[in-house]
């Protein structure tokens, strides 16, 4: 019945929500309960999650552990029975940390406070024997720029502007600070720094230092300086220190390197749609991590959801109209590589994308929905809600999807990402402390079933393109 | 200008909402984010909380620290410059844990694996040798009843009925099996059962054995057969050994004890109404917790949170119109002895109690409230949600407040609870697991920051009632 209302619809390439309410809500909320009961009841992603991080761990884009996941979840996805799985080949990015960091604060010559510290990815190292220097604290890239060359020259650059903690949605906060991390090095290069140390992108103050990308933009190799997060109790410190005694010194020493780029894959299962197999829905995550902890939240709770995704519709024994692809991407951390090789092959080869998911926010309770279309798709999508009303999930924004999925944007389908609660998640991400006993089993199934029944809505009410 | 209004409006027992909310949607609008953002940079809750878990500990009613958070949460409360600070006295029952519980699962005589078990508070001591007999496992009370006295005389009843994994609200997943806590052993004993093993009231599948209050009902001292939790993970194993061999028997020993009655307080600190003195608002939540764990999620996080709102609108230097009173109440768990002595007080002394707000279901990330009114009323302060939507705390219920407010119900006020997201609450419930680093301190102080909301709100939109 469905098929045929689908077809009709299709004609005016509107979704068909209001007519086909009356004729399907009892069905829908139906299905869309059997999907939360059974990722409640008999979800793997918890076991799969188990596995990636506590027997593989962090999974850095070009590492050992990176494809070791790489192998486990086609293994995985094989034993599903999906109508196909494969991996697409990506050169990645291959930049390795070393030896842990160390970092020091000097008052006096010799009086000295350890601090914790991690480099940031691409950084490039100090010199063997480390690097000390006075300190310049600044609050944005723009104070760095009015205090000019006379002031930083010779100095290490301490980008200390914390993340705004009246901002409800955090990754807001994280938004609002993260030009420090990423831009930090290659500006306070311009001024003659000789180094750069960043407070962690973190809300808590604690021990953790919060690692992630940045870039040296076009800076010639020779003007590359070192950077590295503070922990945001070592940046408390630090800059209590410094308003004690401008002449305190900061001493730190790393030896992370980047190596060529390397093979990698993204990891794709499907199952081809029995009405209009042309028609691709993808839902996915990314399968690289970060090195520090073992990326359970960032994003292993993604990937494991979208592989859960076509677990439950295989377990509940629906078969979708249109095909639903799982794709894990390699390198979202640092460098998009998988996202924008994905993106780049669907394009080559003329495939007809017309939704995509990401789950790449954390494993926690989901909230519900962020969509990345126009005002009117948005308003006939927003009208779904109600069906996530009794899950607790039921909010949905315009404005906003995944990493990996945006590349695929100019091909002109719906973008989604699921939006979880977003209190802890900086808590977490890209530190030591993103580890598998942070992340709840319930909350992740909460959010594999939110995401599988986004997608039954999708392939059921999506007007049909060709 | 509200002050007018209310006072008009207030001849129709009416809220203002409809009236007001042109007049004061920017206002309220505005006080509202000014106590999220106080919250969220300036408040007190996780400070109080790190000393009441980490310095005090698990307080039981009767103990040397329920007595310390007394004392501690009196002075904390002064240092707040409210108008009054004062103990209320109660007596409260007295039970005590003894020596760690040990239990084990023998299958054959000599061959035993060790397991996690918890007294029940209120539960009399095994023989100081311990207890060992078969074990009759059941779903239910009721599958008790059917099997009868002939197969469960002498026998160890074991209730391993789980918590309902695809409700979505976990506390109806436990209102659904703690009848075998509360009143398993006083069903057990009338069929001639010699002691009782209860599935902890825990969603995951691990080792923490989760405690809680039980009745003997009216069994005669003689009668009473001890009583323990087993963990979940216990449970599965107990269950999957007596499917292999049914004369499996079960060992446990434990010396819990009940004392007389001691005397303790609840602890109460109010800010005088400016406008009406004599109508109260109580905000509260329960200072007595289990002695496992700290109990952090059950009640610090009420206490705190609670004690927070006061201390919110002192900061923001919001003088409230009607006297906001901060209840923290003794002895919630094994008795209901603080609330039932509050309300008694109330009434004996006249008191007219216009509302009360209640924090007791943990210190997660805010979802909205439940209240426990009439529905007319109800859908007034509904339109108040919109209020909350910015913080993602709009999710307001019908039915539901607070134990310890209960009792205050005949007194004909409106009574609500915080609703926190509830996926991770039963982790920790009543058990070594309740502790300080499982509360997120932004998730407690959107907590403290929805209530003080609001109280602002019942503050100046309540009809006036004398």
């Amino acid at each position: 019945m469905r098929f045929y209302l689908a077809v009709i619809l299709a004609a005016s390439f509107q979704f068909s929500v209001a007519q086909t309410a009356e004729i399907n809500t009892k069905d829908d909320a139906a299905m869309i309960k059997e999907i939360f009961d059974t990722a409640l009841t008999g979800g793997k992603a918890h076991d799969w999650l188990r596995f990636l991080s506590l027997q593989i761990g962090g999974r850095l884009s070009g590492s050992v552990e990176a494809e070791q996941a790489v192998n486990y979840t086609k293994t995985e996805l094989e034993k599903l029975g999906l109508d196909r799985v494969y991996l697409q080949p990506v050169m990645v990015p291959k930049w390795v940390r070393g030896a842990p960091e160390f970092a020091y604060i000097e008052t006096t010559p010799g009086v000295t406070t350890t601090v914790p510290i991690t480099a940031l990815g691409g950084s490039i190292a100090t010199a063997s024997m480390g690097l000390k220097a006075e300190v310049v604290e600044v609050k944005s890239l723009d104070e760095l720029e009015q205090l000019g060359r006379s002031v930083i020259e010779g100095k290490i650059v301490f980008y200390n502007r914390p993340m705004e903690p009246t901002l409800i949605n955090t990754f807001a906060a994280y938004g609002g600070c993260v030009d420090q991390r990423y831009s930090g090095a290659e500006v306070a290069a311009k001024f003659g720094a000789v180094g750069v140390i960043v407070r962690s992108m973190n809300l808590r103050v604690d021990d953790f230092p919060h690692t992630g990308a940045m870039s040296y933009g076009d800076l010639p190799l020779d003007q590359r300086i070192p950077a590295a997060a503070i922990s945001t109790k070592g940046a408390e410190l630090l800059s209590a220190t410094l308003s004690l005694n401008k002449q305190t010194q900061f001493y730190f020493k790393q030896n992370s390197r980047n190596f060529p780029d390397v093979k990698s894959y993204n990891v794709i299962g499907e199952i081809k749609g029995s009405l209009y197999p042309n028609e691709i829905m993808v839902v996915g995550g990314h399968l690289d991590s970060w090195d520090l902890g073992d990326g359970s939240h960032d994003d292993g709770a993604g990937v494991v959801q979208s592989m859960d995704v076509l677990s439950l519709f295989k377990k509940i024994g629906y078969r979708p109209k249109r095909t639903i692809r799982v794709v894990l991407f390699m390198n979202e951390e640092n460098g998009l590589r998988g996202g924008n090789e994905y993106a780049r092959v669907a394009l080559a080869e003329g495939e007809n994308h017309v939704f995509a998911l990401e789950s790449d926010s954390g494993g926690f309770t989901p909230r519900g929905f962020m969509f990345d279309t126009d005002q009117e798709t948005f308003e006939q999508i927003k009208a779904w809600s109600n069906y996530f009303y009794p899950y607790l999930s039921d909010r949905f924004q315009l404005g906003g999807s995944g990493a990996d999925i945006g590349p695929l944007k100019p091909q002109g389908l719906i973008l989604a990402g699921l939006k979880p609660d977003s209190q802890r998640y900086f808590d977490h991400h890209h530190s030591d402390n993103d580890r598998f006993e942070h992340v709840n089993k319930r909350e992740l199934e909460l959010g594999a079933a939110a995401m599988t029944s986004l997608i039954y809505l999708m392939d059921n009410y999506l007007p049909q393109t060709n």
